[in-house]
């Protein structure tokens, strides 16, 4: 593999945005990220989107030419990468690893969902499409009832209590509040946390992520030639993908996601670092609990200590390490398809040092954890000053 | 680039099995490419599943881990690709190319649709969305109808007629009653082909491919580990990939799809053939005008010759250049996220003198054509005896 080098990024806000399209958002992002790279749309050599249900959402398929074509990008493989929540980080690892083998120099990824165009029950029913239809989604659960299951579990089996999920809450709200991209620039108090209106016991809503739309695109090339494109270059210095079971039922242990052990093994890796050595994350808070398993399962903390680290402010931006500075997908919002590449752009936006108030102090080595369902899909990237 | 084989192939039949779901179908046909190639679950590196529509068919997302979990893949990518009837070709295509690259080794490309579990008019709805939606579909265009008004105009500029359009429905059906796996093994005659129920003129029942259940798989590894699996190894010389505008209106032509060309010109380039070197081909005839496009695009006749081509038998099993010896998706079926890899399974049949009834003399050097939505994804490979 050669080094692969993040060469634009671009970002829409996320919210809802009864004016906006699916494809516009795309392409909106899409063209900041060459902007950003100081590419043309004729320099792409192949386009990676991720989109984890613009079908069932906006009736809309057949996703990656129509998004590329109405870029002006044509006559290049342009293809579309579905793994439910983890579809960009998906699009991402198999573009990243396309440039890394030499297939291709100059690729574009863009993630993107449009999801507040339909009411809130069906985008539910949308989203339990990725669990398990045969199972679990059909004996009734939907996704918060799944998280809410996997945090009794956690609970009963570390000690983890509401205080410490509501603290995840409490501390990518701050964050967010300071992202002028982000979906709820809403501060909100340990109080108000803990007396939200309930969704799925034990979890609250301010427990669970946005329903948002939104696009995130990110130029990639190898790194020997990043330098014709831009002077703020980060490295992509390890990624991995790896899958587990759909269905919550056949795990071994629901406190854990066995798929984001398997890819962050491999990422630290092909890095060369270890958990200890990471910075700074972005890491997958579709629900409070989900933030709390990531950083025991990325190895930034024992098991079981994901909950007393958070509410002991280690993952506060000027905290030890800084995890969600963006706000997450709890404040930023979470237009599924989009999460994966917005991470990469949140990461690299703070290599550059360009996070503005969310700035973290130690910058030079960060990592992006995009979960796909309950974990059947994990995407772990480490990226890194080039 | 280093030489990728195709190794194994399995393909579930194609037709409508209100006892199969998605997930039993796809790896009954992962299991046989595994059988056939002689490897193990646990071999496999990489999951590749092509899907266009499973989400809509059957609210069932996430597929890729969902299927490979099922056949005992974990631990490793597993990922959708969806590029419209095209998603299991592109897969292909995705697959090849990372083990071309030397990012793995042993790769299962499964492709796979549930379409019969909806009623017709919800499955022209789904189709639809390959279509653009803020175009020709809002302005109530269906596929069937896109075809059409391509058929019309081929006929406008070359003098093609009903009769060279029913001569192509009239082999696939001949050549798909010698199928035990096609979806409708009967033969039709010239006369009930012209009298057939109008569809969207001037495309009748016949002129229009099946709806489908079904899926078909490939296992494939580099050349030089392909002797440890099996001793029918057959060579993938040539793939290409390439995209095109979703919209009919928004393309110069609609009698030619450039991606086609683009594709073919690409994988030709490649394998270094030229068009009257192949000597056989499976093509996307999901109407029988796409076939005719089909074989003056990829060059086996000048550009408006396809028709009289087709009438005179040059594509028959026993013609000059034998195309849908399988019976293509006209008879054999089009379920259509199986249908690329399904193309695939035909040819390397043929290349291996394991077609049966449907065996081609010359047969050292076939071609599949993969088309999505109308034009706007080509997927061009081109297989040859190891």
């Amino acid at each position: 593999m050669r080094p692969v080098a993040v060469a634009g990024i671009g970002k829409t806000a996320f919210g809802a945005f009864p004016d906006h399209d699916l494809r516009s958002l795309a392409v909106e992002a899409g063209q900041k990220a060459l902007e950003n790279g100081h590419a043309s749309a004729s320099q792409v050599e192949a386009f990676y989107l991720g989109n984890f249900a613009g079908p069932s959402f906006t009736g809309q398929n057949h996703l990656a030419p129509y998004v590329a074509t109405a870029m002006g990008i044509t006559g290049v493989p342009a293809t579309r990468f579905e793994a439910a929540c983890a579809s960009s980080g998906s699009a991402f690892f198999h573009a990243v690893s396309a440039v890394g083998a030499g297939l291709y120099d100059i690729v574009l990824v863009v993630g993107v969902e449009k999801m507040t165009s339909q009411p809130t029950p069906k985008v539910t029913e949308i989203l339990a499409g990725a669990g398990d239809g045969c199972g679990e989604v059909r004996a009734g659960a939907t996704f918060p009832a799944l998280f809410a299951m996997i945090a009794r579990r956690h609970m009963y089996q570390y000690g983890t209590t509401r205080e410490q999920l509501a603290a995840v809450a409490v501390k990518n709200h701050q964050n967010g509040a300071k992202n002028p991209l982000a979906h709820m620039r809403k501060v909100i108090t340990m109080e108000q946390a803990l007396a939200g209106k309930m969704i799925a016991e034990p979890l609250t809503v301010y427990d669970c992520s946005l329903i948002s739309d939104g696009a995130a695109a990110v130029l990639i090339m190898p790194l020997e030639r990043a330098s014709e494109f831009t002077d703020k270059p980060v490295r992509v210095l390890g990624i991995a993908q790896t899958s587990d079971h759909v269905a919550l039922d056949e795990k071994d242990d629901i406190t854990t996601f066995s798929a984001v052990k398997t890819s962050a093994a491999k990422a630290y890796k092909m890095a060369g670092v270890e958990a200890k050595d990471i910075q700074f994350a972005e890491v997958h808070d579709c629900f409070t609990i989900a933030e709390i398993i990531a950083i025991e399962d990325l190895g930034f903390v024992p098991k079981g200590q994901g909950g007393p680290y958070s509410l002991a402010g280690g993952t506060c931006i000027h905290g030890e390490r800084p995890v969600n500075a963006s706000g997450g997908l709890k404040s930023k919002g979470h237009p599924v398809g989009a999460t994966g590449t917005g991470q990469i752009c949140d990461v690299v936006e703070q290599i550059r040092g360009q996070a503005g108030e969310r700035q973290v102090k130690r910058n030079s080595l960060g990592l992006a954890q995009n979960l796909g369902g309950s974990g059947a899909t994990s995407v772990i990237t480490i990226l890194g000053a080039a």
